[in-house]
This record gives structure tokens, sequence and C-alpha cells, in this order.
């Protein structure tokens, strides 16, 4: 048994109980706790020393990333966030000024989303700074959007541009909290999920959930100017579809609706580009078409394309 | 500025808002999510690798610990846990089945208690195995047990034996939570706490929170019989006052009431021991008093008996 087998195999038979409305396997968990008009959502999310920041990040920036993280999967589902806990991991020896600044980066993203933080611990741990953040949110009663309900037909929209977050946006990336509570209660939203991963790994998520393909259109994915730059590292396409950390939102609706959504879009986030990508088709997995015919996306991401 | 004071500075500039009942400070956070007869209890807590166990220690125990430490704080409001999420940061190469077996034990703990796992994520930790849990609760509104409410003439309790938690108890100790909400729901508590430092260190939480001083008697105080095995290590009484991960119940009620909470406990949990060390006083710190006389403790819980 490999890691990935062992965690579905650990994911299947994990305790329940009836608060629990969507467990996990979404981007946060639902539960109902009996607010009359409310569910509450909740998400942890880690960013580690080494793997997700370099003690060269100036340390506000982990601090923001950190909180970031969690709050763009409270947007992925139409949710608000409320309260969050903070646990740190230090190593013995560690620069309190600079665990100050992690905290005052935190703590000013918070108070700009109306993010009370609660609490949390400082803890050892030898080698290596560590920040688990855990995130409770609420969301009107019926108004979650899961990865689960893509349909047949559905168009497939992305908000901004994708692609070579790394060089600078996994940093400083906006969640897309207003937006996406702004598109559950203007659109019935079908599915959702935030681009942790990249698009040719994420949207796999809301496909294996839905039961249902995507067809993409190449010329329709909006690359991002930092993957452009990048291009003798990597082509800007496929950092597009397989660069993480971009935070964007990935959501489906009725392709009757395209058309209003854009409009409206366009009114209300001016500054924020909106995508038609592509639709929802029957079968599995992702075919990207172009000019010269359609290809279909290896399981792993993997771009063809040159 | 030290570790401490830098702690204390940042708990003090943490954005709040209308959600918050109680913030850092307190054993779990409370909020008010709009439930009508119901307010959130939200905690996490890690152990780490190294720091609360070692690689030696059974997997699943580890698992185990982990959430009941948790429950204990959950307990020590009064309330009643719902739902976890666990976070486990992993070295690189790690032994699936040790993981596997450290979600089991968590799980079978889970179950016991009524506690849904939704989720949670795995993640690289190089040279450690970190696990933090978060966990949601809920109490009867009005019916948390804050550690502030200690009020001169009250009497003290503590539920178990104290000291020598390290030889075993620590990963096999059972959270308090029948018994926290029974009390709160049978009398009226006036402060709570759950022993993870020792009672000379968390008994003065409950007496700064609450502007007030202690006086203990020597003689009441329950010392484990795993603290009398070791004594050549450390003195018994010393252990009982300064072990830490005792994760008994420390509490206390208007005298009046002591005598029939001891009546009424012994038929309730007849398993159970139940002390009462001493009495609230004005003032502040902890007295403890034996037939030669009275003695302060000093800040740090050094304790001067031999």
């Amino acid at each position: 048994m490999n890691e990935f087998e062992l965690i579905a195999k650990l994911a299947k038979s994990l305790p329940t109980n009836k608060s629990v409305v969507t467990g996990a396997g979404d981007d946060c968990a639902v539960l109902d706790l009996g607010t009359p008009d409310k569910l509450v959502l909740f998400k942890t999310d880690a960013v580690v020393e080494g793997v997700h920041f370099t003690i060269e990040t100036p340390p506000e920036k982990i601090g923001r990333k950190a909180l970031a993280r969690c709050l763009s999967d409270i947007a992925a589902m139409a949710g608000t966030p409320v309260a969050a806990l903070v646990t740190i991991g230090l190593p013995e020896k560690f620069d309190p000024e600079f665990v100050g600044n992690i905290y005052d980066g935190l703590g000013a993203l918070a108070r700009r989303c109306g993010v009370a933080i609660v609490g949390g611990e400082t803890t050892t741990n030898p080698g290596r700074i560590f920040i688990s953040i855990a995130l409770l949110g609420t969301v009107a009663r019926g108004k979650q959007v899961l990865r689960s309900g893509a349909k047949t037909g559905d168009a497939i929209f992305v908000t901004g541009e994708l692609g070579g977050s790394l060089a600078e946006k996994h940093l400083e990336f906006e969640p897309r909290l207003e937006e996406a509570r702004w598109l559950a209660e203007h659109f019935p939203i079908h599915a959702m999920i935030d681009l942790s991963d990249g698009l040719a790994g994420d949207l796999p998520h809301i496909l294996k959930a839905s039961g249902v393909g995507a067809e993409l259109l190449k010329s329709a994915i909006p690359v991002s100017r930092a993957a452009k730059l990048q291009a003798q590292k990597k082509p800007p396409f496929a950092a597009a579809l397989t660069d993480g950390e971009d935070f964007e939102l990935l959501f489906t609706i009725a392709s009757r609706d395209a058309v209003k959504l854009l409009d409206t879009w366009k009114k209300k986030f001016p500054k924020l580009k909106l995508s038609c990508i592509g639709k929802i088709i029957a079968g599995d997995g992702i075919t990207i078409r172009d000019k010269t015919g359609a290809q279909k996306l290896n399981t792993h991401g993997y771009v063809h394309f040159a």
C-alpha cells in the first residue's frame, strides 16, 4: 500500500455523526450545529518552512499566506470566514521579532477580512517553522457550493489569470471571498473549487466528484503575465495548467446563465478577469481543444502541448 | 523582549469580531454563531515527535493522545465535542502502516466520544512527525465554565490523582467529558481548567483570571501511585504539584455546595476520586498549609517541601 492508497483508505473509515453535512473531500467540511439559517464551515491548512516558504520569505508574507490559503477554501464554498486559531511550531532558537512579524501579516489580513483570531498555541518543532491555521466560517444554509454539482452542458469559468504564481503571487494572492459570495447569491453555481494545485490538478476533483468530463478551449485559458515572462523555464500554457497556488476560483454554471454572468461580472468586478474556458461533457477527464483538434490530458496533468 | 512577553503582546492585539464570546486565554475559544441554545467551542492542540512522544511510542497511542488533549480542553469548558480536523506533518520517508495506526488510535477514541473526523491533511515536515488537531464542540448557552469565575471562599476540587503521568497515564488518560458536563448540569461551577501543566502551573491560570489566591491543604492533595513509585526520582508531593499531563479537572464551587457535591459524586462516579484540596482566598498566588504552618509557592511552581 502506498501513501495515497493509505490516505484514501483512511478517509473511508473516519467516524461521523449527525452534525456532518459534508465530511472530508471538499474544500471545507460542512457542519450543522443548529443555527437556523446557517451551516458551519471548518478547514485547516498548514505551511511548512522549506516546503511552502523559506527563511528568506518576509515573515509578514508567511503569516499572510498561511491564513489566505484557508480563506481561499472558505471562498470556494461561497462562505464567510469567522474565526481562526493559529498553531506555530518553532525551532528551539527563534527570533521573537520574526514570529511577531508573522503574526502581524496574518493579523492584518484577518482584520481586513473580518476574521477574529481567538487563540492557538506555540509549540516546539525542532529544525523548522510549521504553521497550521484552523478556520471556522459560515454559509447561508443550502447555499454552500460543493465540488459535486457539475452537470453535462455546464459552462466552466475561472477568475483571474493562471500560472507562474511562484514568482510572486503565491505570497500576495487575494482570497476570492467577495466574488464567491456574490456569485452564489446571484447565480445558481453548480460546482466550485479554488485552484491550489493548478487547473489540471484541481478540475479533476470537480469532474470526479460530479461524475463528468470537461472540454477546455486552449485559446480561452487565461495565461498570466508571470507565466509568459518565465517562458524559457516552462511553456506558458503548461504553466497555466499545472502551476500550483493560483488560488483563483474555478466553477461551473448552466450554459444559459453564462452570458448574463459575464455581463454582470464586468460591471461588478471590472478589475478581475472572468473567463469561460470550456464546458462540462459526459465521460471523464479533461480534453483540450485547439484549431488542430482535441487531445486528452493525462491523469497527472502532464501537458503535451508545446 | 523574550518569547513569553512577545506572545503576551501578540495576544493583546489580535483582531476580534462580534461572534467572539471568549477569545484567546481560556481552555477553548467560545463563539456565538447564532445557534439559539448553544455556543460553539473551538480549540487546537499539537503534539510533536521528540517533544510529546517518541518514535518508540505505539502509534495508536500517539493518535489517541493527540485527540484526547483537545477533548480535555472541551471538557474543561463543560462542553460536548462534535467534529475534528487532523493535520499530520510527515518526514519525507515514512511508514504508511505507522501513520495508519496513528489514525486508528485517534479514530477509535473519536468514535467512542461521538466525534466526527471531517478531514484534514497530510503535509511534509522533514525530520519529525507533527500532529495538530482542530476540534469543534458545543456547550449549552450560558453553561460554559471559564477560568475567571472563582470567588473568595470557594472550595477547590480536583478529580483523580496527580503526578507521575509520564510513566504511562499521559498516553492513556481519559478526558473527563462526562464528569464535566454532569458537574455543570448539577452544580454552579464557578471556574474550571484541565490540568496539562500540573496543579502548580494551572491553578494560577484560574487565580489570575479570577483575581484571587488559593490556600491548599497539603494532606488533601491526591498523590498518584505512579508518583509514589517514582519517589527516588522526584518527591511524590512535588510530582503531584508540578508534573504535567494529568488531564484531570480542577474547579471551584461555592463552599456551601461542597458536601453535597462530594456525596452525589460518589454515587455517580464511584470509580473516580474527587478531592477537596483547599479554598479560594483574597490576594494572589498559592499558599500550601500543613501541620507545621503555611508556605507560599513561588511563581514558577517550584516546591520547597521535601
